[in-house]
């Protein structure tokens, strides 16, 4: 087999993988610029699936596998590669760890008035009037419960927060207070304390996050967007902000990204703007080529089934 | 009775207390100096502990109970207490819930480099090169096993980090990986990612935390000292992170508070002051005014436990 990556994987995993699958050949590339050459005789592909073109897609004749070391999939030319037959695996799930913790710190950052604490540090004032709320007893609402919300949904739950989840088919889960479905989103925006966004980027969730829905959150409640940013509608975040319906949002995700130096949010008082690092972490390659390794052998072998195989017809 | 208070009670408890113990007189004073008066006939005294001096409880010829209503006891006059067998009972436990948030707020506020990315904002500069390090699998320390160490271990293994506490037993606990005796110090220093240090101020805990112990710490690791400043030896801090023995520290409690102006912590690029605020939250009060009443069920009716008696002759 031929395997080639565009994704720059570090060397201590590369030399590892090279050393387990000795008849085998890897070719690791930087960038897609420099794969796109070993594309056509290609039998395996990995990527981080935002450098395909459909035509590297149409000319990589060999293609058999596209591991996607990922979990945002907008930018994959699924059409020919549906039309190929060709298999893909992602990262899903690897996110899950990192972007939790940004979402319990951002809540913290936020109770617990971080940027008036260090304004009175910088000035070496000592002052206890900044009120301290706690996350234990507040309520927390998120959109989006797959890997990444269920494992917030525990964090929160061990801080003592009543977790519900908003999704497209309601349900139980023992990891959220409760499941409901999308129609229930305003009485569930009345209540929450924070508001957590992990919506994917689909023609179903743009400006799902519009004035409408910012008007029934709760005066005091704290808004965080760690999915895409086109579930946020950009003018409208910054009147409801500046008209009081709700306290404070943290975004990690834009519509344009980077976000351009100009853009009103970076300066806004009751916006923290972070660069979509909400998923970044030193183990994010590790757990990626540990699910691109088990279905390497898995391909290899045709026995067992592949870990976070995707529907090219659905997108995800 | 007469009960008598200095600890300028929210309106909202004490006439919830008066309705309920209709046939008893509370006084409520916002501070020693009005409530000194009552002293003298008072059966009973709501205190938060900072304020009574021997000659207060030696005037108090009724005084049979004193509840203070925070658990740092480092003021009280016990000696004068023990020698007229006054009941003590404190607010032990209130403080686990917003302490615990405190410190992962504080973990997490250094692993996400939030100084760094914060200062990128203030700039409109879209950069994801500071590593977000992650909670998960990374290990805690804790010197300090009580109410307020179990309730963060419990929020730390939900991380998913590896949790070891220090005391003077040893021992079992659920809520850590492992308990040491506090002979076994050294060794865990040198593993631990997190030190985290909730000790009271006794004569044993005087600079618990010197060069010695900063220099056993990994370079990478980050200290917090929650509990009393006395654990910590100033002048050793500011030397071993200047020689870079560990990476940051995190600190609420001093030897003098409010920390002075001048104080070097202040603008220490390695050291996040915060003004004693670990345990303040909303919710103070009220907990405490909750085991209060509770207390007073059980001295009005001389049946049941007291809840958090505390032993004049040890203190705590």
């Amino acid at each position: 087999m031929k395997i080639v990556s565009s994704g720059n994987i570090h060397h201590d995993i590369t030399s590892r993988l090279e050393e387990r699958f000795q008849e085998h050949e890897f070719r690791w590339h930087e960038n897609m610029s420099q794969a796109e050459a070993d594309l056509k005789d290609a039998d395996v592909f990995i990527t981080y699936g935002e450098d395909m073109e459909p035509w590297h897609v149409e000319s990589a004749s060999r293609l058999k596998w596209i591991m996607i070391v990922s979990a945002g999939m907008d930018e994959m030319p699924f059409r020919q590669v549906a039309a190929k037959n060709i298999l893909v695996t992602n990262a899903k799930g690897i996110h899950a760890i990192p972007m939790a913790e940004y979402s319990m710190h951002m809540m913290l950052h936020v109770a617990r008035k971080t940027a008036i604490v260090q304004q009175q540090e910088k000035e070496h004032r000592w002052s206890r009037e900044p009120v301290m709320h706690e996350l234990y007893g507040s309520s927390l609402l998120i959109a989006g419960a797959g890997a990444i919300g269920t494992r917030t949904a525990k964090l929160a739950k061990a801080f003592g927060m009543h977790v519900t989840g908003i999704n497209r088919s309601g349900g139980e889960s023992p990891y959220f207070d409760e499941l409901l479905h999308v129609s229930k989103l305003p009485e569930a925006l009345h209540t929450a304390d924070y508001v957590l966004s992990i919506l994917p980027k689909t023609a179903e969730t743009k400006d799902f996050f519009s004035l409408e829905q910012f008007r029934q959150m709760k005066q005091s409640a704290v808004f965080i967007n760690m999915g895409r940013g086109n579930a946020v509608n950009e003018q409208d975040i910054i009147t409801a902000l500046d008209e009081g319906e709700f306290r404070h949002a943290c975004l990690d995700v834009f519509n344009e990204e980077p976000l351009p130096k100009e853009h009103p949010f970076w300066a806004h008082p009751a916006i923290t703007v972070t660069p979509h690092l909400s998923g970044i972490s030193p183990m994010y390659q590790p757990r990626a080529m540990d699910i691109f390794e088990k279905n390497l052998t898995v391909f290899l072998h045709g026995n067992g089934e592949y870990i976070n195989q995707v529907d090219p017809d659905r997108g995800y």
